[in-house]
Formats: C-alpha cells, structure tokens, sequence
C-alpha cells in the first residue's frame, strides 16, 4: 500500500482533492478556486466568528478521528453563529498540517467538516493549507440574521427564565474518560464530536432576550449572559439535565458529575433566557433577577459549587 | 523589569488587553466580545478568505517584529478582497501562542493588523486566542463589493492588456537578504511587511475583466488568470517594473533578479487585465490573446525563464 502524503501531493493538488469533496449550496456565489468566496448576505448584516483548534491542545490524533476533528472544529463555529441567532452559511478553513501527514487524514477532515455543516445547510467556500509542525484547524464561520436583531448576550431581564439545550458535561467527562484510557466509553465521542441541537438553537432565535454556547462551561457562560446583562441568574441545580451515562462515568471514575456540568466546555449547549410566557419546550435551569443591593452582576447556584473555573486558555 | 507573558496573562486577560487597543467603525454591527461579531454587508452578497501563517514557515520571529507579522498577515487577506474588487470591511484573528510569550508581542501584533486593515478602513471585529507551541496568526477578511460584480480569475479576453501595480519580487528578494544575513537592508523590509497599493487595486475594481493578487509569484497567478479564463498571456519582460534596489541585491547576492520578479510571491501587487481602451494608469506587462491551435492556455514569456517554479506550500 503506498500511502500518499500532504507533501507528496503537493499544495494544489492537496486543495483540488479536498474542494473535489465539498458540495456548494445556491447561497455560494463563488467558491473555492479564486482569491475569495462571495457568499449571499440577504440580511444586509453578516455574522462571522473564528475558532483555531491545535493537535494537543484541541485534539489528540490518537484519541479522535479526522473526521471527528472536522466535525467538531465545524461545531464549535457553527454554534456561535445559532448563538447570535442567525443561520449559518458558510464556513472558510485553514488547514496547517506536517508534510507526512497521510493524503487521506486531511480529506476525512474536509468530510467532517463538510457534513456538519451540512445538518445546517452551510457550504465550505473556501480556505487555505500551509506546511505545520502541528496540524492545525482555523474554521471561520459566517451566517444570515434573516431580518432578525442579533441575539446578544447583554438582553437578559430580570422575570426572564434560563432554558438549555443538551446535557452539559458530557464533553468534559469524555475527555476525562480518555485520560483515564477508557477510548471504548461510547459518552468518550461527546468529546470527539460533540451533537449540538442545532434546531433548538435556531427556534429560540426569534425567541430569547439573551444567547450563548457553552463552550467555557455552564457556569463561565451564564455568568457572561450575567454580567454583560447587568443581571444575577439564579441556578437551579436540581434542574440541571445529566443523563445517566454521565452518572454512571462519574461513578467509575470517582468524581463529582456536578463539576462536569457546570464547568466541563465545549458540549455547545445553548444557554438562553426568554420571557417567563415562553411557548419553548427546552428545560427551564434558572431564572433571572435583579442584581441585589451590594452584590454583584454573575450567576448563584443553590448548592456547593465544587472548586473548578471554567475552561481557559493558557491556564489548565 | 517584570515581563508579563502570555500565559501570566490569561486567556479573557489577553483578549481584553488586545480589544482594548482595536477601533470599530459604524460599519461594525457588534464588535468583539460576543459569541460572533455582526457586520454590514449592504451588497448582500459577502467577499470572504482566510489565510494561516505559522512562525518558521511563513515569518521568524528573529527576522519580524510582531507588528510587522500582524501588518503583513492582515495585508494577505485584504489584498484577496481587493483582487476580487470588493472593499475590505472587517477582520477576524485567530491567534495562538506559546504560553511564555512575552505580552507585548502579541499587542504589538494586533497593533499591526489593526493598522492595516485601517489603511483600507476595515476593522478587526473578533476573534479566538488559544495555546500553541507555534505562534500561528489565522486571519480572515470579508469585504463589501458595493453593488459590481467581482472580479473573478476568468474575465481576461483576447484583446485585453495585462497591468500591475507594485514591483514584484521585492518579498522574495526581501526573504534572500535575510536568509544571506543582510537583515539591515532596507529590502528584507519588503518580506517583513509588504506595501500594497490597495488604491490601486480598488480603482480596477469596476474596469478590470480578470484580476489576483501576485502571492504565488507573477508567472504562476498569471498562469491562474489564463488557465481560468482559457487565454494565453503574452509577458513582455522588458514591461516588467524592477527596481534598483531589487537589480543591486541581485547583484550582491550573485543571483537573477529576473527570477525573483516572475517567481517571488508575497509581494501582493494586483495584476489585471483591461479592455485595450482603459484609462487604468498601470505598467502594461502584457497582453491577453486566444490560445493558439495545437497550444495551450497559460503565460508566455519573450525571453527564457529561470527554472523556478512559483511558490508552493509542502514543496520547497
């Protein structure tokens, strides 16, 4: 078997390989292949985010597919474009890979980044690849706001309830799983490619006074909401969703699940707030307040909070 | 003297100390600081590329300051947007570093994109900062193409005269320098941080038939403009602009300046072909004819050319 590398195929013919896999939606006017994509903004207004994902810091080869990889990089994009409240359209990647990178590594990527975006209706437009010590996964993602006002994170009001898509957690207790070499765990894939309720996301865009994804945990992330609203969210504990595998892990591995749910990221939840006469069918896990006298703006949990921030950068 | 690093920092320090120094003009919708940033986009259609640049393999940090990494990463992308006609309206940043990084540098980066982009009066409107053992600088740029039709690889029709704008092979004569030791000359300036005549590049925007920028080198982006348009393009070397201070290093370093100027990329000059009746006042380097009988599409040159290729990532 002679395996094909990234360096044996060269840059363009690298490029050709992948854009041959990608699907381009009636929203693209112009693909890969030139020196930009134009993609339609019928709002008038564009959303855009960025995220870079780094092997042994994001990911680990050994741990997660390519295709997970592509998936999840796609993920994490594509839910803070819902999270603003807007449809995604399109997503640009760059990829920076080692020149021994096996051929078929980068195009299972493309794949997982291609049909993630696909469960939204999003095209892959364009992108870059470059030479890379470590493989490295620049997605930006761009969508339409379809006339709607942008769902910030500032809108929160107190008599506002606090509604959640997903189960929080399950993402940070797969990648303790992996650390703990139980790779066979099936909750260790809501790390390598966690399942995002984009449809959710999408309903309560027309619906919540505030939006976020939970990326830096449950807690980081109200605790935004909070304080860029100027409000408290008060966290009911009790009616936080965890679902038994979750319990299960946490069980196996002797710790506290209660730490996975309010701090473990990257689950991509989204978190919002909506008027108390909500018609949203997602669980109600608190709700908002006033900040009291001599307090201040940020997030109270009625129960002991065990001793864990959420998830930064540069600190571990 | 206390050095503060990256890492000492933290990942919201980091951001708030980089956002703090950044501008957002009215185009800008919601800046940084949410889940995605909002952007006018009143064409409704929106011009987008992205490009990766890793330490060692695009810039060294002996060779560039951080302001120059951040003028030139941020000059890639917007010379993209200009080729395809389109005004460059917003930036986003991914931005990885090792943790011991000195804060100043990053600060210094960004100070570096922020002003590049506002030559063209874009704005950088977000981003994601994350551990890295490369410095590694994602850029994205998206642009405005205010009601005309891009400008794609695969408008040149015979007839057509080829212009350009700039003085090619100043980066990769700029790059020798610094590979010879000669980082003093005023040259290796021209790797570190291209100039880019932006004013050039928009005022083609409404009468150039095919345009790129030159990053592959001119032969190899030419040869792009041709394959796409299915033309040949006559290049008339003695058109070429060369410059003394490009002849003098050429000399110095006992090598062919002509090779630099057809096959130096990174210098983003615009090339672009014109209706023979333009009033575009830029060098005519060429001319746009049918692909003879028998022959195929791609650049002819009056006189013989270096065995250089242009330039490709995982060859060198």
């Amino acid at each position: 078997v002679r395996v094909i590398s990234v360096s044996g195929e060269g840059e363009f013919g690298l490029i050709r390989r992948i854009v041959d896999r990608l699907e381009q939606r009636p929203e693209v006017v112009l693909g890969p292949g030139d020196d930009a994509a134009v993609i339609a903004a019928p709002d008038r207004r564009v959303v855009a985010t960025t995220d870079l994902l780094i092997e042994n810091r994001h990911f680990r080869r050994e741990w997660s597919s390519p295709y997970d990889v592509g998936r999840r990089a796609a993920a994490a994009n594509l839910a803070d474009v819902v999270a603003m409240g807007a449809r995604p359209t399109a997503l640009l990647v760059g990829f920076g890979a080692p020149g021994e990178l096996p051929i078929e590594w980068a195009e299972s990527l493309a794949d997982g980044l291609r049909d993630e975006a696909a469960l939204v209706g999003a095209s892959i437009v364009g992108g870059d690849v470059t030479a890379a010590d470590a493989v490295t996964v620049a997605v930006t993602a761009l969508g339409d706001l379809d006339g709607r006002d942008p769902v910030t994170r500032a809108g929160a009001r107190p008599g506002d309830i606090v509604v959640l898509s997903g189960w929080p957690g399950r993402a940070a207790a797969g990648l303790d799983l992996l650390r703990a070499g139980r790779e066979d765990d099936p909750l260790a894939d809501a790390h390598r490619r966690p399942t995002i309720d984009y449809a959710a996301g999408l309903a309560l865009a027309g619906e919540a006074s505030a939006m976020i994804d939970v990326s830096d945990g449950l807690l980081a992330d109200l605790g935004h909401i909070a304080t860029s609203s100027g409000v408290q969210i008060e966290l009911a504990a009790a009616a936080l969703p965890t679902d038994a595998a979750l319990l299960a892990a946490a069980h196996d591995l002797g710790v506290d699940a209660f730490a996975w749910v309010i701090a473990g990221g990257d689950d991509h939840c989204f978190a919002a707030t909506v008027g108390p006469e909500t018609a949203v069918r997602l669980p109600r896990i608190g709700r908002v307040v006033g900040v009291p006298s001599g307090q201040r703006a940020g997030v109270v949990v009625d129960r002991p909070v065990p001793k864990v921030a959420g998830h930064e950068h540069f600190r571990s």
